[in-house]
C-alpha cells in the first residue's frame, strides 16, 4: 500500500474561484486507474493545536505498490492537471507513506 | 468521510526501540469499531522538494463521518495509547480532512 497525501495551499486565499478549477481538476484525475481510492477533502472543524488546518484543498491518493504511484506521476492526465492547475497554488506539502 | 492522518517525530530520533513501542501503540488502537481503514507508515523512497520526509511513523485513519471521529477520540484505546506513548514523540501533526 501506498499512501500519498497531497495538502494545497491557494495563492489567491479564499478564492472560492480559484478553488473551483483546482477542485475541478483533481476530479479530473479520479479515473487514473492506478488509483485504489481517492478523496478530496477540506479541512475538518476540528481545532486543536497539533491540527493543520491552513490549507484549501486536500488530496489523498492510495496506490497498490509504489510503482503505481510512478506511473500515476507521469501520467498524462496528472501532467495536464500540473500544467493547468499549478498556476493556482502558492505551496504543496505531499506525504508519501509506505508499510513499515 | 473523515479522514484523520496524523505524523509523528520521535523525541529519541532513529531509536528503533523508540519507533517499534510507538508501533506497537499504534497496533494496538486498528480493532477500534469505529475506524474504517488504517494504514501505518513510514516515509516512502520519494523525494522531491515537496515531500516532508522527516516524520517517523504515520497513522492514516479513515472514518465514515466527524461523529466517529470524535468517538475514537475519547475511546478508552486511544486514551491508553495517549497515555502510554506519548513520551515517546517530541512534535505531532495531524490533519482532519473531510468531504467537500
Amino acid at each position: 500500500m501506498f499512501v500519498h497525501h497531497v495538502f494545497f495551499w491557494l495563492k489567491n486565499a479564499g478564492s472560492e474561484e480559484d478553488k473551483a478549477k483546482l477542485l475541478e481538476g483533481l476530479k479530473g484525475m479520479t479515473s487514473i486507474d492506478v488509483i485504489k481510492t481517492s478523496h478530496i477533502g477540506v479541512p475538518a472543524n476540528t481545532n486543536r493545536e497539533v491540527i493543520e488546518r491552513g490549507y484549501d484543498l486536500s488530496w489523498l491518493l492510495i496506490f497498490d505498490n509504489p510503482d503505481d504511484q510512478e506511473i500515476y506521476q507521469v501520467h498524462p492526465e496528472h501532467k495536464a492537471f500540473v500544467e493547468k492547475c499549478s498556476s493556482l497554488w502558492s505551496k504543496v506539502v505531499v506525504y508519501d507513506a509506505i508499510d513499515i
